[in-house]
This record gives structure tokens, C-alpha cells and sequence, in this order.
């Protein structure tokens, strides 16, 4: 059951102008299931992307790097669900490359302008002619409104469509921004088993665009874990198809800031989604690591918080066994912290000062705390002015069973 | 259950000379268990201790490095079990030091003789009365034999005492290391929630000692991971009683060697029997990095794959996915590493090479593996000689029952 989460209904999700959106079931892994996507831009749309640090790289962000740098003007996307196509050696990359070969075929354009995505198992060989063969189908259902519809055949172990819009002001001009996303297993940052496609139909240049969707990963995808594994497939890509009629926006205009703000919003949300949705997620917790000498440190520790199995499974079970966190703190690997200086906060309530439990504390208001589906840990070090915020879920018996069972 | 460990019997464990163990039930926590231990060492023993690096390290084991510090010639530990004593600033300090001088006023010996541990909840107060009150009892049934009692006494969320004996040649004289150690939560390296106690009748100088243990924890307590959580209290004492009759050992004696290794060998038994028995284990798994380029890259990329949730549930389910293991490789941390060169063996059979799946593999092989209860995994980096072995176990429902459940 995600956290206080519920699908987007199709009204609320604003399309794009400059984008069309089509979805199949292509039976490349489960029959009866939307498991193909593609995303069509229009000509002259600006893409921008951030991809997974983890070495073994899936064979389609591979693709998607060259194809980005090849800068040919990249018109559709294609996402299958299903198979990862990820540690699947040469004939995994040529089956991406065979992908963007059908695609272009058939949208009349070339390889290099098309981007692959692929989610799902690791190590086995991607289905390919069952995806070539269903892009016609998934093509002849290409709409302007298909962002509800692209959001549920994304999905692997999510429970509900992840998708959000927003619009704002620039330059005079009302510019929409939509996005999903899918989680919800092998998330932590840099990046996760996550992929997340934005688009807007603000006029924006390449340069402000590559840094807007740097600073808006950091603030948002780049602040989510849920189970510490960081995925071979994670792909964030942001897409401006410049219809909007608006002075294009480069990093010095004065609506630079006000973009910005309203997609890290839509991130923010797309992120969280992920984690309200994380499997077997029965909590949502945001953990705050406030007056540290440098973000670093504050990230460090919310991190060692947010991944401990321990904490996660006394969340899971409404206990406040809150020197768990405490312990998490203290293996964070910041070496020279006086745990005497940390204060630590449930919600409002202040549980830990000087090494111990503070006088004040009841476990009553902890139990309170802890009861409820929303949870904020704040961790007060006590020597600088810098913070982080990290969000996670609970560690449940339910996450066990969904990755015990989730390939068979 | 436990993972092909049992319980050792009484006679299997060797008592060392110049040490006597008492236990009682002091009501710490649980009524009827024993949780009061106490050792006491004959006078002129060497003891050597290496502890947990967590920043909120437990008070008794501040106050154990202190009295180590001392030199006055440790005579005597008392180990409680149920609360931690951690998280509890001063007062938790100052319960620490009481617990010492009940026991040097009852033994006749001054309070920086005796080394305390605890360990179980963290963050709640220590119930000094009761511990105090039980120490006379305790000392009351000190025996020789009472290793297996003491092994008992020690337990948290351990299913069966964990102890062992090895004898060993030296000089000419047969000497013994008996020990014992406890999990089974919290278990990471540098180090656990894990308390151990090894004993030996061997003469060996101090400084030898210091060596020795160094290097026992290194290649036994360090190896291991049971859900990446370092704890608090951890501690690894060794001591020397110095009553075998041999020549003293030092760091330049022929049979320096020949003793160490022993103390080896009851270190991983005793640091295995904790993964053994890990929270809700039901597979025990050797993942072995070779040929890196130094150590601690093989570690990171053992500790990587061994701290996995997915991996861990994968195994659990005794399911093949061994994707898995390629994505916790790849997000390792070792930034230059060429995947495409890497060999991944479950066992004998070579599963993945140049970055996929290996022709010859046949997921029936790998099944047979998996299916079994003990499970070597080996990453082979092809780039240099080093090489890392990590223990871990499975991740199972259990693992969430018995930590969502510990405290209440």
C-alpha cells in the first residue's frame, strides 16, 4: 500500500505541446500487461539527461549517452518493461541499437535521434523482436493526452502510476510542465531502478536546460532511497519542445529561477512518488541532517539513517527504538563528530541530547510519532549552517516477499 | 535455524587455565535467563582489546579503553545482556563505572582491573541495581568449565551459544584458546553487535598480543555482514593468562606463528557462527573478490554485494537472479572498473563474462546452487592480485519479524 499516494487522474495531467505519447502490450515479458512505450517530439525539441553511475550500465543508457552527444535533434523515445537489457555483454547493446533502428524506420527518421530505456530483470537478453514487432501498435496509438496511460506501462513493481504536472509564468507566457516516473526497488541515489521522463513546452536553451535538470536531479531523485541499491537503468531526461512562444530562456534570464523552481517541484513529487510506492512501503520518512559543516556530512549521515535496515524495520513496526538511529549516526563515517553536541527530533519532539535521552522525553510522544504514516527524524549536529534531506520508506516483511518472488 | 551451526557441547570446550566464568539471573531484562556474566582472570594475564568505531560508541566501552589504557593488570569482565548501555550519556557513564567498582569491592581489586560490556537495547537506561545485585551470585558459580554457560549467559537474539576450543603446540607445550562470541543483529564490520572472548593458557607478551589480535579480528570479525548496521558495543577481548609454561612469545618466535593461526581459526569459527546465526538466516554465503588491484577494493566490492537487499532476498528465495550481484558490483564505488572484464562464478559454474551472461551458463546449474544452504560466490576483477573473502547471510522475512519485534 504506497504512503499517502493515489494515482493521477488523466484531467490533471496537462499535456505538453509538442509531444505525443503511445503505449502497447508487446508480451516482452508478462501478456495482457502495457510493457512498450514511445514518446514522440516534435522537431527542434531540446533533450537533456542524467543517467546511473553504477559500472555495469545498462546497454540502452550506453546508447542514450552517444545518442545525446551525437546532438541530431532526438525526436521519440522508447521504453520497454520487462528486461533491464542490462549485463547483457555486446548482443545487449546491439539490441538497443536495433531499437532505435526500428523506430527510426518507421517514424522516418535517423537511429541517432531516437532514445532506448529498458526496465526490469538483469543478466537476461532483452526480447527484441517482440519489441520491434509491437512499436507499430504503439505508434497508431500516439496522443497528445497518453501521459496517464505512458505512466502505467512504465511500471515494473510499482503499485500505481507516478505522473504530475505544473504550469507557471515566463516571459508573460503559461508554460506547462509534465513528468512521470517508476520506481520501486534498486533505488539510491546516483541514480536508482528509476526512470523519470519531464517534459515542457517552455522555450528554453540546450546550456540552461543541461544545468536546470543537474540541479533539479540534486534536489530531488538524487534524495531518495529505498533500499540502497543504485540500478543500472536510473535515467532522468528532461525535454523542452520550445512551443511555447516565450523569449527562450537561457541561465541569465530572469525566468530562469521561476522554471526551475516549478520542475524541481514536479521532481520532488515524481521522486517521493517512488518512495510513497517503494516496495512494501508502509511508512514515508523524511530524514533532515541540519547545522553540519558541509552538505557532504549532512547527506552522509541522513543516508547511513535512511539505508539501515535496522531503523527501517523499527519504523515498519511503529517502535521508537530510536537509539538505532542514533548507532546509524554514529557508523556514518563522519569521523570526528562529538555525538555529545547532536540533538535528535521526532517530528517536534526532541528524543536524544549530550549522548542520551533528553529529560524531557516521553516514549508516549515518541509512540505518537511513530503511529503515524508520515515521519520527520531531524538530526541537529550542532556545528555549521549546512543541511540535507533525504527521503526513505519503512523496511517491511512485504519488501522481502516482493523481491523473493520478483522474478519468478 | 541457524545455517549448519550447532550448539557446541560442554565437553567439546577446553577450560583455560588461570580463567574461571560465572553467570546468573539477574533480572536485567528478561526474568529467568541468564544475563550477568562474569570472567576472572588469574593475576599477571595479558588482555588486548579492539572495538567498534561507531561515534556513539557504547559507555562501558569508553570505560574498557580507558582501563586498558591504565595497565593495572585486568582481572576480571562483567558482560550484561539486555540493554546496551549506549546513547546514554553521563549517567550511562557513570553506571558503567559502578558496575566496576561492585566488582573490585566484591573481588577484592581496584575498579580499573575490571572491563564491563553490555549489550542489547540501545538508548534505554542500564538497570545498574539489578546488575549489581546479581553480581554476587555470578561470582558465586565461577568454574573453569563454564564457558558453555557463559556462551549462553551473553546471548541477545542469538538462537544457540556460539564457542570453540582449538590446541596448539608451542614451545614444546600444548596450549589452549578456548572463546566464545555473540551476535546476531547489528553485525557489520569495524565491527558488531557482537561481543567476543578468546582465552588462552599460552605465555605471550603484550605486545605480541596486540599484534596477534589485530591481525585475528582482521581476518575473522572484519569479514562479516549481517545487515550493514555497526554497532555501538562492539568489543573482541583477548586474554592471556600466561600459566602454559612456555617460553613467552613474541613477535620474533618461531612459534608466534604457529599460535596465531589458531587464533585464527576460533576466530572464524566463532565470526562465521554469528552470520550462521544471523537474524532470520537461512543461507550462509562466502563471497569471495579476486584479483584486484589492492584489497580494498576487493572489500568494497564483497561488502557491496554481501550488504545487498536484493541480493540478499534473491538468496533467500534460493532464486538465480544474479543480475542482482552485477548491479551491486557496478555501483561498488571503484570508479575505473572495466566490467566487461569481470567473471562472476556461483560455486564452480562461471554464470557472467565481457559484461553478460556466459554462453556456457545454464540457469539449471546455477538453481543447484542456489538451492543449497551454503553459497560461495566469486567475482574474479582480472587486474591485479589481491583479493577479499566477506561472510554474510540471507535476507528473509524473519530478518523483519525478529527486528520489528526485538524490543517489544
Amino acid at each position: 500500500m504506497p504512503v499517502n499516494l493515489t494515482a493521477p487522474d488523466s484531467t490533471s495531467l496537462l499535456p505538453v505541446n509538442g509531444i505525443t505519447l503511445g503505449v502497447s502490450e508487446a508480451n516482452i515479458k508478462i501478456k495482457n500487461r502495457k510493457d512498450l512505450m514511445v514518446m514522440q517530439l516534435v522537431e527542434g525539441a531540446h533533450v537533456s539527461g542524467v543517467f546511473t553511475q553504477n559500472r555495469f550500465c545498462a546497454a540502452p543508457v550506453t546508447v542514450c549517452k552517444t545518442h545525446l552527444a551525437e546532438a541530431n535533434g532526438i525526436r521519440a523515445l522508447v521504453v520497454n518493461t520487462g528486461y533491464a537489457n542490462a549485463g547483457t555483454g555486446e548482443a545487449g547493446y546491439q539490441h538497443a541499437v536495433q531499437s532505435c533502428e526500428a523506430l527510426a524506420s518507421l517514424l522516418k527518421l535517423e537511429p541517432a535521434q531516437i532514445l532506448p530505456f529498458s526496465t526490469g530483470v538483469i543478466l537476461e537478453p532483452l526480447p527484441i523482436d517482440q519489441l520491434i514487432a509491437g512499436l507499430p501498435a504503439t505508434i497508431e496509438s500516439a496522443a497528445a493526452d497518453g501521459w496517464r496511460a505512458a505512466a502505467e506501462a512504465i511500471m515494473t513493481t510499482d503499485t500505481i502510476p507516478k505522473a504530475a504536472s505544473r504550469q507557471v509564468i515566463v516571459d508573460g507566457k503559461q508554460v506547462t510542465i509534465t513528468g512521470m516516473s517508476k520506481g520501486s526497488g534498486m533505488i539510491h541515489p546516483n541514480m536508482a531502478t528509476m526512470l523519470a521522463y519531464l517534459a515542457t513546452d517552455a522555450v528554453i536553451s540546450q546550456t540552461a536546460l543541461d544545468a536546470m535538470i543537474q540541479y533539479a536531479v540534486n534536489k530531488s531523485f538524487n534524495c531518495i532511497t529505498v533500499d540502497g541499491d543504485t540500478s543500472t537503468n536510473d535515467s532522468f531526461i528532461m525535454m523542452a519542445t520550445n512551443q511555447a512562444g516565450n523569449a527562450e530562456i537561457t541561465e541569465a534570464s530572469n525566468d530562469y529561477i521561476a522554471l526551475r523552481d516549478a520542475l524541481v517541484e514536479v521532481s520532488i513529487e515524481l521522486a517521493q512518488a517512488i518512495v510513497r510506492d517503494g516496495e512494501g512501503a508502509t511508512k514515508f520518512m523524511t530524514v533532515q541532517v541540519e547545522s553540519g559543516q558541509d552538505e557532504a556530512e549532512c547527506r552522509q549521515i541522513a543516508y547511513a539513517i535512511a539505508r539501515s535496515p535496522l531503523v527501517k524495520t523499527a519504523f515498519f513496526a511503529s517502535d521508537p527504538n530510536l537509539g538505532r538511529i542514533l548507532a546509524a549516526i554514529g557508523y556514518a563515517g563522519v569521523d570526528d563528530l562529538d555525538v555529545n553536541n547532536i540533538s535528535l527530533y521526532l517530528g517536534d519532539v526532541l528524543v536524544s541530547e549530550g549522548g542520551g535521552l533528553a529529560s524531557s522525553y516521553q516514549e508516549t510522544q515518541g509512540q505518537v510519532i511513530m503511529d503515524a504514516p508520515e515521519i520527520l527524524v531531524r538530526v541537529v549536529l550542532n556545528r555549521g549552517q549546512a543541511q540535507s534531506t533525504v527521503w526513505t520508506c519503512d523496511f517491511s516483511d512485504d519488501y522481502v516477499k516482493i523481491n523473493a518472488d520478483y522474478r519468478s
